[in-house]
């Protein structure tokens, strides 16, 4: 028999009517016959509604509390999910993380899964129910508390109990129809991809297309997993993630993601000594904060300015971290922009395609676009820009490689 | 060190400013040089709105799924209250029934406690924390499920922990000031006890005194645990629950309790015959309905009425387990009347004490109160009459014992 595994975000299970459709569309999967496993999310906002409450209470709400806070979003909305389900005939049981068998390391609110032992899913499966796995949670191994995966996590628990349960597709369900070759709310002819391969997906996700976590896509990589992200509000085939085919060679790009939640930060007039960098780097770290795009400037009197993104919600951890660094090491001050945008042209026929950089960049001029950083990688040309200019930028680089709908797909150099 | 078990009800961490209140109180028996254990409810209302989400999902949702519902408020409101601490700087570690050793039968939605293994707790108290548990809930010791101990059940863990934990004192925190002789929002003069013994308070919590559960009452008296029923919102002493003492012989009655949660059911004309009883009552039992009053009329022409109490939530329950079974044993039919209300006298002196039944009837007559079932114990005497006369009787037998305030006690008879 078949295994499916199905994820609904926060937005397909916004209202308990959403989550009666969502019964609708898992009985179907369970009468056509296939052992399903469902991974839901939090209902709409609860899990905002909740950080909300924890920070009227405290600005530094203690982690390991936190995360045991934020996990009843889940468990609200896999109960509900359980009970809709009865009401239609389909036998269910929910399992919490825990009880799933997410077992995780201890890094609360960005716990990574360790391993995972379905044995309680596998046997209620076999029972004949549709089996509901609260998202985003897990267990410490070490320490036996609640973890959470970070925003997003439940497209992991989703990927990674896919993986463990050997299922056939994992398939995410969302509030758009697929991936797409830019922000169709700000690309009107953006076009969606029928498949992407793991590598682009990645990709896209790091730069900001929010429609997959990038850590459930490395996890789809490396075991196998093929994704399905498609909507909840229709029965349309989505977008396909997979390994790289063949027949796939010849498209260059896939798409221009950007992303308007991270800030700059510029570590001014450091020192150009060996072992600056790696004592600011290695201090962020230890913090758990991701460090994204670095650019360190020319140096120039000794001395050299050091730039890098982040999350801007990981901005006040990472200030309180570097400021008595930026003395200690020698500095002469910290400079925060939280005005910038990230845009980010993604394709993995890019690496064997010179030219499309500067395809790019000679774009975003041609728009009177200002480029304030620059990273790259064999798939990826990423750039920072104001945040006022994201979406001439987008609009942008969408067109100069002819990404839309109605355009004809041409060779980029 | 001494160890305090304080307990918390919904009202009291109503909403993120009480939460900090009761954050306060707690710190202050940290400092005051307590291991101190708290057990939470659900805030406020959380507890009916997830009960009316359900609801509008489906009319009969299982229970297994209705209780890992059900158990998410008071993990929002044990991990607030921890994050409240650490704001003060009282280390703080939040448990849910499951982690704190709470182990239940599977009876979901009413388990009893069976056991409990407080490793994790004792652990967390050594370590200096102030330990927070989530009430009202465990984990089924055979299918490791999630199960509810019924409305009030913190109450019930409350008094458990603080049993297995060999507590000094169970203080169990309520938004009025203790146990009182009757219900101060119909009686204005009603007094509130210094004391009350367990016998008394098993039977006011079970005719309907709110302030404590039951289940807790039963789980104080054969444990010895000492519990303190106090106000959230102030410092002054409330009542103490404790044995039977000496001193205490002289006081008839405590208090009058009642209750207008319940229906009344009779089966009419049941075959007057052996075994007929037995067989309602056995097919009620296996439902887990908690039958209460149990009247049956004289038998005239070889035929008799029965009629029964039970909560008006358990009523669907019982009539759908009851209507196959009147046919079965030749009974006439079923009839409910769900406007009533219980007004019970309770006070342990009543044993020793001839008339106190005829003198409370009397003062009902002497008001107009008629009486539609009648049940005692060797401490309470116990009347239904009709709900819209409920206010009138309290205060009429609140009256003739002279229970109020400005009062003094009399021997009664």
């Amino acid at each position: 028999m078949p295994i499916v595994v199905q994820k609904y975000g926060g937005t397909s299970v916004g209202d308990v009517d959403r989550m009666k459709r969502v019964a609708d569309r898992v009985a179907r999967s369970h009468r056509g016959g296939n052992q399903t496993v469902v991974v839901v999310s939090a209902m709409g906002k609860t899990t905002d509604d909740l950080v909300s409450m924890a920070a009227r209470i405290s600005d530094h709400p203690p982690e390991r509390e936190l995360d045991i806070l934020l996990t009843s979003g889940e468990r609200i909305s896999m109960s509900l999910l359980a009970i809709a389900l009865a009401e239609r005939g389909v036998p269910a049981k929910s399992f919490t993380g825990s009880q799933a068998g997410i077992i995780t390391d201890a890094v609360h609110g960005k716990a990574r899964i360790v391993d995972i032992t379905p044995g309680r899913v596998q046997g209620a499966l076999e029972e004949g129910n549709v089996v509901i796995v609260a998202g985003f949670q897990g267990v410490s191994q070490d320490t036996k508390d609640i973890t959470t995966l970070g925003r997003g996590g439940s497209d992991t628990t989703a990927v990674a109990l896919a993986a463990a349960l050997g299922a056939d597709v994992c398939e995410i369900y969302t509030d758009v129809d697929g991936v797409f070759t830019a922000d169709p709310r700000i690309v009107s002819n953006a076009r969606k991809l029928d498949f992407v391969s793991y590598e682009e997906m990645l990709e896209m996700s790091a730069q900001g297309a929010g429609v997959l976590q990038v850590r459930s896509v490395e996890f789809g990589r490396n075991h196998g997993v093929r994704i399905h992200v498609r909507s909840s509000f229709s029965y349309t085939d989505g977008t396909w993630v997979g390994p790289q085919e063949d027949k796939m060679e010849d498209a260059i790009i896939s798409g221009v993601a950007h992303d308007t939640s991270e800030a700059k930060v510029t570590v001014q007039g450091v020192p150009d000594t060996p072992g600056v960098a790696a004592r600011l780097f290695g201090a962020l770290g230890e913090t758990n904060v991701n460090i994204d795009m670095i650019v360190q400037n020319v140096s120039l009197d000794g001395r050299t300015d050091i730039s890098f993104t982040l999350p801007r919600g990981d901005q006040a951890k990472a200030l309180a971290m570097l400021e008595p660094l930026v003395t200690e090491i020698g500095a002469e001050g910290i400079h925060v922009d939280d005005d910038i945008a990230k845009v980010s042209l993604v394709g993995a026929g890019m690496k064997t395609h010179p030219g499309v950089a500067a395809r790019m960049f000679g774009a975003l001029s041609a728009a009177g676009v200002n480029i304030e950083m620059i990273s790259t990688s064999t798939i990826r040309v990423s750039v920072v820009v104001s945040k006022t200019q994201v979406e001439q930028a987008v609009l942008a680089v969408h067109d100069a490689f002819n990404l839309g709908e109605d355009q004809v797909l041409e060779e980029g150099n």
